[in-house]
């Protein structure tokens, strides 16, 4: 074969690095770093030579691969789990919290996934595990879970929160981690196939204007979702971050509903229903809807609206190092599309700076953002605040609690506030 | 406090969402999805009475929950785990395999990510790790982990990847999986301090070129870096997809150079060291360079370039459906930026056509494709080509082995194919 002469030096030097970088770019980049070393941190200086010792670790081979084939964190994170917030009447129905606090990125590993369960985590067998698409359709069908993976997927990083996140409804617990107040909310790449693919095999009756879907757990999970989003986004998901979906996830398939409220993305997917009408379950009546101050309910509240919260430093945490420069990071979300714009103030409000956001910002995704801070050593009272795409600006409590009461107990998204003392202990602040 | 009625009426309505949605809408999205419905598998009609029937995990309460409080896979899923290649002299000097063929999307769970260890794995006290900067610096800094935490950090989704993956030099083996020609690749959020950030803290001496980078594990792993990429996109690495990083990934802390060979990105880092020239180590000497037919060694091919490959379906797997609807779905990447374009054939490089990419496409990133591909029946030879954003093609292997003979190990990017035989049958092809 006849190769063109540049294709044979492409092949030959690619890859390589030059040895001697230009001098100029060296000195030109150094420069203008020099610049920005100003409000940073800086550390003790300490003899090298002490630190450079070699350690135990290095003087014996270390642990051999393969112990285990299927990784696990380092023992000394074994206090960053997924942790109860209260004791319930029983452990199947019940939920967990992620750690907020001591996680980076908007990636949430699967292991440190929250949990809401309503009958316990069913163990199914995906070669018995069926997916039924019925109703005011042309052609009801089954699916295998062989069948489902053969057809045309996507893969979208989309947070899910629980729309019972953040509880503040009625007051404030000043001893809260942020695990606690905001804990049920996650992020993930999920893999599947679109609802709106199925749906053009089944074909649809005209009349058809809503879906049901139903979890194949102890509780029959079952929610009406709108047809327009099954339509648009909604997801039939089997892999989460890379790997099939984990049990407590909704193991072999679930619904995924970008932006929707947690709840309705039904885990252990079963079956979907397409009606002309909202089945009225209890997931829908008696639960997840909202009490107002004039005793009406609003009922199908599915859009996550914006929100933000700092992670770091946040509730429980402490600012070990005296005064000095620290980071403040956390994560904004909206359940309309992208974060516009987060900032943040460290004086409970009277002003507001434009934090940094992690690129790329997807939509109805996690959204890290970033401040620089130099902390004076005196009482300061942190809080941020999300802008969405659509314009959507995060409330104070006292704006959300004068329009919808205390009696609601989901879709709280209001400001959080967390409040610094001169000894740098940090605990939720009732602003 | 008095709200603006616009303000008022957002939070009164927020979250809701219609409960008629508009009927042409419904009628309209349907049609366009009819239109789609052609080329696609249609599985068998089953009885939904059959299939709607309750499983026995509906009939009993599920798992509780916490346990464990930091979640693991299905057991269903338990041959879904890193795999040795081969056996060595000893288990802490050697590689484990991601098996890409049961993968999704672009992000690798943490516990799926390959392994290449020099002397095992050190189990590190975060607490009494340290990392120096030093030598051609006007000030030597030490950093606990505590300290390196408080600095500005950055999340970026990179891949990262061994030199020695993909071992066609001498020849093709045909029975491998793409876990054992690929299985050395993996993309992550990962977050940390950028290493300009740190340089700025210390200062630079204007003759300043290259910086080394050692590993506190028991070989000491030792590279030299150019200090153009050390001042450009590297990163000192605390964390990954989430939480801190893995111990087989460098737990505490690693280097992390965007698109640069794996080895480069040194684990458990302990120091770096600015000087100006290359320090001439084992993994840059002995290993990891690339020996010509001339005789002569290519020495520093840090960048690994651009690279696909078909992971479903590939080797060992088969395509038990029989003829009819499959997607085909792989991974490409480059060194050099995000990539333009994947081209897949299904004849043996004769004809090609375009693949769809998951958004978002990001620079060096690994980057999903996938095409819809209605099988005949009979013979097929599939193949994947990426051309990355600088317009470099991955070259066939005979364009490989004309240029770089087959005494190399590092650096084989050439296109892999898969044989699919009449019975469904998909194994790796020599061509």
């Amino acid at each position: 074969m006849s190769l063109q002469p540049d294709r044979v030096r492409d092949l030959k030097d690619s890859g390589r690095v030059e040895f001697t970088p230009d001098r100029r770019t060296v000195l030109k980049t150094g420069a203008a770093l020099g610049a920005l070393a100003g409000p940073m941190l800086v550390p003790s200086i300490a003899a090298a030579e002490e630190a450079l010792s070699v350690p135990p670790w290095m003087k014996e081979q270390g642990h051999p691969i393969l112990s285990p084939p299927y990784g696990v964190p380092s023992p000394f994170e074994k206090d960053v789990v997924r942790r109860y917030r209260e004791l319930r009447a029983t452990n199947t129905a019940a939920t967990t919290f992620a750690p907020l606090q001591d996680m980076f990125g908007v990636i949430t590993p699967n292991g440190l996934c929250f949990e809401r369960h309503h009958g316990g985590v069913p163990m199914i067998d995906p070669g018995a595990h069926r997916l039924v698409v019925h109703g005011m359709v042309e052609r009801p069908l089954v699916f295998t879970m062989d069948e489902l993976m053969r057809f045309p997927s996507v893969s979208r990083i989309h947070f899910l929160e629980c729309s019972g996140n953040t509880q503040n409804w009625k007051s404030v617990k000043t001893d809260a981690t942020v695990q606690q107040t905001h804990g049920l909310l996650m992020c993930c790449e999920w893999t599947g196939v679109l609802v709106s693919t199925l749906l053009a095999e089944t074909g649809l009756d005209p009349n058809a204007k809503w879906m049901l879907a139903e979890g194949a757990d102890a509780a029959a999970m079952t929610r009406s979702i709108p047809l327009a989003k099954a339509l648009d986004d909604a997801m039939v998901v089997y892999a989460q971050n890379g790997e099939r979906l984990r049990p407590e996830q909704g193991y072999p398939v679930r619904l995924l509903l970008p932006g929707f409220e947690g709840n309705a993305n039904v885990k252990w997917l079963r079956r979907l229903k397409i009606g002309d009408q909202p089945w009225q379950s209890r997931e829908e009546t008696s639960k997840y809807t909202d009490l107002m101050p004039d005793g009406t309910a609003r009922q199908f509240t599915f859009v996550m609206e914006a929100k933000s919260v700092i992670t770091r430093p946040s509730g429980g945490q402490r600012l070990t190092g005296g005064p000095g420069f620290y980071e403040i990071s956390g994560l904004a979300w909206s359940g309309r599309g992208r974060i516009r714009q987060v900032e943040v103030s460290t004086d409970a409000g009277k002003t507001w700076q434009q934090a940094q956001l992690q690129e790329p910002v997807l939509s109805l995704a996690l959204t890290r953002f970033r401040l620089p801070w130099r902390w004076n050593g005196g009482q300061a009272v942190l809080q941020s605040r999300a802008i969405d795409e659509t314009g959507y600006v995060q409330p104070r409590r006292n704006e959300l609690v004068d329009v919808r009461g205390v009696n609601s107990f989901y879709h709280y998204n209001a400001i959080q506030s967390w409040h610094v003392s001169p000894g740098g202990g940090v605990t939720a602040d009732v602003a």
